[in-house]
């Protein structure tokens, strides 16, 4: 089954855009996945199809028509999941992307300006996604983001060789950090323990610093792990 | 002064991207930042140009080189931040997106495969940074990510009505809900308050609704906000 991706957006000429290269690329290619965009501007009012107005109750910045939006959602909609990329929305998890990856695919909705009115989400029954904390310009470089982490999930995107199971997310902890060739790198040596051939050692090791890592870059996922542990006797 | 970008990646046709339309467009053929992508690919070893290799410890995937990504950034380094994009960094905030913003510029290392040898990250003291709790195929994506919420943060990007001022992530708390014309839409309403012209009512409105919506979807953000608030007697 093609999983198939329709965005709505003003900017369709930033799509494929880097999901046009590398592993989506190619699994576009091979039509393991399809992309649909549409103008929400085709859908906007008026000589000037106007796509937002000022907010109620006052403030900067615009806001983008329920009508407008709906008419647009409307063109597309079917039994995929509707996804608004918004700052205000539940962060994405690597939990949520597997889900996403194993449906028929998803209607990405990205804004503009202030935000969408608010009607138009709730009536759609639209999920809000932030893809981090931080605030982008629009919603396209989060579709672009949600669908690269998705897509690379799609059976047959990876290889053997770009195994999905070791990484980060995918399992509880940070991943620990990795050493190729050369084993001196100018003065620089490999920690001694993945190159003595001990598997138990090295998976002792890398568990190690996987622990250390996550807690020192992230108690927030570490508190999360403790909690989770079963308790020792 | 000019905003200087540097992108390190094996796939440079994947820039400017969604950079080169809109906002971060318009402000690059302003000069008000620039890019400029130097391809790792031109610093790989022997006929084949080779990047990776396999794993000390072993494992899955490949590992990209550290005397290759040395060469690299040694062709750009300077007194720019250096960050290196992977799931185990830190997470971006939009404090270090504000930080960034006022700065010269910065030098982005895109991750391909397994990853980056950590040696090369410690010897150049690359800040590890991640756009949020999932795995993108590469660390594209998330350059471009980081890029655009730096990128209208330079002075001159944003017009007065894009205002950045009362934004989720500015603000300590998730956005309130928006609403615009038409005021009645399929018999959806707009709040009554929005309409009602009273400034103290609805700054107290949009104040709850912010509230909830916090409290409701993001408990973390919920906890600092609270922890951060003076007593009251």
């Amino acid at each position: 089954m093609m999983f198939r991706a329709t965005i709505l957006t003003l900017f369709p000429e930033m799509f494929p855009g880097p999901l046009g290269c590398s592993l989506a690329g190619r699994a576009r290619e091979q039509a393991i996945w399809s992309l649909n965009c549409v103008n929400i501007r085709d859908f906007g009012q008026g000589r000037h199809r106007a796509v937002d107005d000022t907010p109620f109750g006052g403030g900067a910045g615009m806001v983008m028509r329920p009508d407008v939006l709906d008419a647009a959602i409307g063109s597309v909609a079917d039994d995929r999941p509707l996804i608004a990329l918004t700052p205000r929305g539940t962060p994405l998890t690597q939990s949520r992307v597997k889900t996403l990856s194993t449906g028929g695919g998803v209607i990405l909705l990205c804004g503009r300006y202030e935000g969408f009115d608010q009607r138009v989400l709730d009536a759609r029954n639209a999920e809000e996604i932030s893809i981090g904390d931080y605030v982008l310009s629009g919603g396209e470089i989060a579709a672009l983001a949600l669908l690269d982490a998705t897509i690379r999930l799609l059976p047959g995107v990876m290889g053997a060789a770009e195994s999905a199971d070791e990484e980060s997310f995918s399992a509880p902890l940070l991943e620990y950090p990795h050493y190729t060739r050369p084993a001196d790198w100018n003065g620089h040596a490999v920690p001694e323990t993945l190159l003595s051939g001990h598997h138990q050692a090295i998976t002792a090791w890398r568990r190690s610093q996987a622990e250390t890592i996550t807690r020192t870059r992230r108690p927030d996922l570490w508190a999360h792990h403790i909690a989770s542990q079963p308790a020792r006797p």
